[in-house]
C-alpha cells in the first residue's frame, strides 16, 4: 500500500491509444490531466471542462455535450473511464438517465470451471452483441492474467468486484481479512485499469439482524462475505469504516464507484424488506461522501422484485442517492423460472429501465445453476438488448424509434435480408426463417412459412393499397370506401 | 346451413366423459340442458344457476362458487366450454380478471409446413407446460382430421379462426366468399366441439382508409382478408352485418366470441392508432350485442405496443367493451428482435396482465419468420407462464406467491431436487445444472458451479445462522451485533 502522496501521483501514461476508430482524440485526456488538480470526470465537470471523454460521449448519445457535462457534474451521470484503460482501447460511453439505457454482462471464471481463453472468448460475444460494460467476476485461477488480458482487450468499461480476488489470495478465509488487504487489492486491479469497482461499503452491522427472517438470507457474495466478517469480528464493516481510504485511491485512477447493495433480495418474498432499504440509506450516505472526495458513483439495486414494486424502488433509491445513476440486477419478478431467469429478469429490466434504471445488469439462463458459458452469455446480451430498448422507446428517447420503424418497413416490403440485417441477432433471425425455406429466392418472397402465400396478411395490405391507387389513377368513384394514399 | 329452428336444437352428447381425475362431475350438464331456455354458460349464470362447469372453475381458482356465477353473468369472465368438447375430455376452465392470468398457444399448420402427428405433438408440448387454451390455426391440408384430433386429445378449450378454413374450401380466393360460407364454416367448427372463435366482426369500411398511412398496414390475417373483400365488393364486412345469425349459432353450442381485432397494429409505430381505436369501438357495440343474445364475449388486443402505452390500452378496452375479457397477442414491445419475440412480447404480456388483461395469447422465437415447431411452442409456453406468473404475482392474486417461496426455501436449503421440481422447466433446470456438476453427490452440494463452494451466499448466510444460533445457546453477550433468530 502507498503513502498518500504516492497515490495521489498520476499513473503513468505509456502507450499511445491503439483504437484507430474513434471519432475524437479523447486521449488528450493524457495532456489535459498533466499537473491538474482536478483527475475525474467528475471534478473536471465541476470545474466547468468539457474533458474529450465528454465530447466522445456526446457524440455516441447524439446529446449536447454542455448536457454531458452538467449532468457528469451533478452526479447524474458517470463516465467510468480509467485513465489507464483509456490510454488502451477504451471507447468512453455514460451511464445515466439522460443516456441511453445501458447493460452489463457479466463474465469471468469459478473455482469450478474455466480459463482465460473462454473469458476472452465470452468477452467477445458480450461486446459483439452490444454489452455496454462487462464485469470481470472471476473467483477461480490465475485471476490477474485473466483480468489484465480482458482489459487490454475491451472497448468497453470493465467493473469487478475485488473482495473476490482479495480472497483468493488470502487463502479463502474471509475472517483472516485485515482492511488493508482490501484497500491494496483496490489499488492493485485500479492500476490494471479497472473502470469501475462493486464494493460493499453500506452493509453494516446493524443492518444483519434485519435479515435473519429473509427466506433467502443473504445472497451477494460480496455481502455475505462482509457479514460474515463482521459476526466473527464483532467490528464494523471495515469497506464502511475506510470509505474515504478507498475513496483516494478510487479518484486517483477515476475508478468509479459501484456502490454494492449487500442485502439485495434474493427471493420474491425477500423484496423490499427493512434490510434492503436500511443499506440503501447508507448508500445514499456514501454517494455524497464520496462526491465530496471527487469521485464518481453509481449505485447497485436488486434483486428479486415483484412487478408492482419496481417503480417504487427505483424512485427510492433516486431520493436516497440523489440521483445517482441506478444500476439495477434485473430484477427477477418471479423465482419459479430457473433456466429462463434471462426472460423473468428481463421484464423487470424493462420496468426498471422505463422507471429510470440508467444500467441493467444481465442475468443469463444458467443463473442459480451454474456458470454461464459463452452461449449463455449470448443469450443474457440480447434479452437485456431488449429489455433496454423498450425502455428507451418507452422514455421517448431521442431516436429510440428509428431502427424499429426501419426494421418494420422492411418487414412489410418483404426485404428479408434487410430485416435480418437491422435484427439484434441477424444470425439466429435467418437461420430461423431458412429452416424451412431456405433457398435465395424466398429472401424476396411475399411471405414467409408461418402463413405461406394465401394468408399473409402484409401482402394482402400492398395488393389492397395498390387496388385503392390505381382507382385513383383510373378516376373510379371512390364510393363508399375513401382511401387516402400515403 | 340449418333452419333457425334446427340450428336452436341441442347437439346431441353420445359419450360419457372419459376423463377420470375430475373433481366435480361437471358433465351435469349434460342434463341440466335438456330442455332449458338456458344453454350458454352466461345464459345459466344471469339465470341463476350455479352450472358444475362454474362450480370446477371455482375449485381450481380457490375462489368462492358464487363470484364465479356472478362474474360469467356480469361478462366479466368467460368458460369457454363447447357442448360437444364439454362430453370428451374438456376440464372447463375461466378467463377474467378474478381468475389468474391465463395464456394460449397457438399450434396449426400451415400450407408450406406440418401434418397431424406434428399438431398433436405440439399441442401435448403446450398443454404439458401449462397452456390454458390452445388455438389451431391450421391454414393447410387435411384441416378437418386434424383439427377432430386435438378437440379429441384435448384437456384445454380449442379456439380457431373459422375463415381460415372457409378460404381453403373456397379454393383460395377470399373475394369468393358470401356469408353463407361463413356462417355454415362457424356451425361445422361448432358442432365439431370447437370451444372459442376469433371472428373479425368489427373491422368495417369505413376504417380502412385510417390504415393507409401505417408503416405495416393490415396484419391481422383474417382482417385483411375481410379488408380485401370489402373493397372488392364495395360492401359492408358480412361477419358485421350478419353478427345476430353467428351469435345463434354460437349461443347453440355455446361457443364463446374471441371478437378479433383485425386492425391490431403490427408494429411500434402503429400503436394506439385511430384505425384500432376505430375498430375497438365496435368491438365495445359488439360485445353488448352477444351479451343480448345470450352468448359468451372476450375482446382480442394488440399486437405491437410500447411499454409506456400498454396500461392505457388495457384501460380503454376495458371501458370501451364494459369489462369484457381482454384477451391481448403479446404485446411485442419492440420490433428490433426477430427471433426473440417471446421475450419481446412477454414483457408486453406480463404488464397487459398487471393492468388487468385476462388470457395472454403467446408468441414464439418463430414470430414473423416461420411456423412454429414443438420446441418453439414450448419456448413460447414458459415465456407466457413467466409473463402471466408475474402478473398474477403483480395483481397479489390468491396464493400466487406460494410457489415462488417453496422454490426459494428449496434453493437456501440446497435441495436442488426440489427446486427442479418446482420450476416451471425441471429438465431444462436440471440440464443446466448438470452441465457443470453431473454428479448426484451435487444435488445436495452447498454450492453451485457458478459460484463455488467459497463464495456461494446462501451457504455463508447458514454459516452466520448458525453462528448466532449457537451464541444465543451459550449465552454469549450479543453485543454489538443483536441477532434475532427465526
Amino acid at each position: 500500500m502507498g503513502s498518500p502522496a504516492r497515490r495521489r501521483s498520476r499513473p503513468k501514461i505509456a502507450h499511445p491509444p491503439r483504437r484507430p476508430k474513434l471519432l475524437l482524440p479523447y486521449w488528450e485526456s493524457k495532456h489535459s490531466l498533466q499537473g491538474a488538480d482536478n483527475v475525474t470526470q467528475f471534478e473536471r465537470a465541476k470545474s466547468g471542462e468539457i474533458t474529450p471523454e465528454m465530447k466522445f460521449v456526446a457524440q455516441r448519445e447524439d446529446l449536447p455535450e454542455e448536457l454531458i457535462r452538467s449532468e457528469v457534474a451533478r452526479g447524474r451521470m458517470v463516465i467510468p473511464a480509467n485513465t489507464v484503460h483509456l490510454t488502451k482501447r477504451l471507447e468512453p460511453m455514460a451511464i445515466g438517465i439522460a443516456a441511453l439505457t445501458k447493460i452489463n454482462a457479466n463474465i469471468g471464471n469459478s473455482a469450478v470451471t474455466s480459463d482465460e481463453q473462454t473469458e476472452l472468448e465470452k468477452l467477445h460475444m458480450a461486446v459483439h452483441h452490444g454489452a455496454d460494460t462487462v464485469m470481470d467476476l472471476s473467483t477461480g485461477k490465475n485471476i490477474d492474467t485473466i483480468r489484465q488480458a480482458i482489459i487490454d482487450a475491451s472497448p468497453v468499461p470493465i467493473g469487478t468486484v475485488p473482495i473476490y480476488q482479495m480472497l483468493e489470495e488470502l487463502g479463502g478465509d474471509i475472517d483472516d481479512m485485515r482492511p488493508q488487504h482490501f484497500l491494496d487489492m483496490c489499488e492493485k486491479q485500479a492500476k490494471q485499469g479497472v473502470d469501475y469497482m462493486t464494493v460493499h461499503s453500506g452493509l453494516l452491522q446493524e443492518h444483519l439482524s434485519l435479515t435473519m427472517q429473509r427466506i433467502t438470507g443473504i445472497v451477494s457474495r460480496g455481502g455475505s462475505l462482509i457479514a460474515r466478517w463482521m459476526m466473527t469480528h464483532r467490528q464494523q464493516n471495515p469497506l464502511y469504516t475506510h470509505f474515504e481510504d478507498l475513496c483516494d485511491i478510487f479518484r486517483q485512477y477515476d475508478v468509479t464507484w459501484s456502490l454494492g447493495d449487500g442485502l439485495r433480495p434474493g427471493s420474491i418474498a425477500d423484496a423490499s424488506d427493512e434490510a434492503q432499504f436500511a443499506e440503501l440509506h447508507v448508500l445514499g450516505e456514501l454517494t455524497r461522501r464520496a462526491w465530496k472526495k471527487g469521485c464518481q458513483v453509481m449505485v447497485e439495486g436488486p434483486g428479486h422484485v415483484p412487478m408492482d414494486q419496481i417503480d417504487m424502488n427505483i424512485k427510492r433509491q433516486m431520493e436516497e442517492c440523489d440521483e445517482a445513476p441506478f444500476y439495477v440486477l434485473g430484477p427477477l419478478v418471479t423465482d419459479i423460472a430457473p433456466g429462463y431467469d434471462h426472460i423473468t429478469s428481463a421484464i423487470g429490466a424493462a420496468l426498471a429501465g422505463w422507471s429510470g434504471a440508467a444500467m441493467l445488469c444481465y442475468v443469463t439462463p444458467k443463473e442459480h445453476l451454474g456458470l454461464p458459458d459463452a452461449e449463455d452469455v449470448k443469450q443474457g446480451v440480447i434479452a437485456y438488448k431488449i429489455a433496454a430498448h423498450a425502455a428507451d422507446l418507452a422514455r421517448h428517447r431521442k431516436n429510440a424509434r428509428v431502427r424499429d420503424d426501419a426494421l418494420s418497413r422492411a418487414r412489410f416490403n418483404f426485404d428479408w435480408n434487410e430485416q435480418f440485417r437491422l435484427s439484434l441477432d441477424p444470425e439466429t433471425a435467418r437461420k430461423y426463417h431458412d429452416q424451412t425455406l431456405p433457398q435465395d429466392t424466398f429472401k424476396s418472397a411475399h411471405f414467409c412459412s408461418m402463413c405461406g402465400p394465401k394468408y399473409c396478411s402484409m401482402k394482402i395490405t400492398q395488393d389492397i393499397r395498390d387496388m385503392a391507387a390505381a382507382e385513383a389513377t383510373n378516376g373510379t368513384e371512390s364510393e363508399p370506401v375513401a382511401i387516402q394514399l400515403p
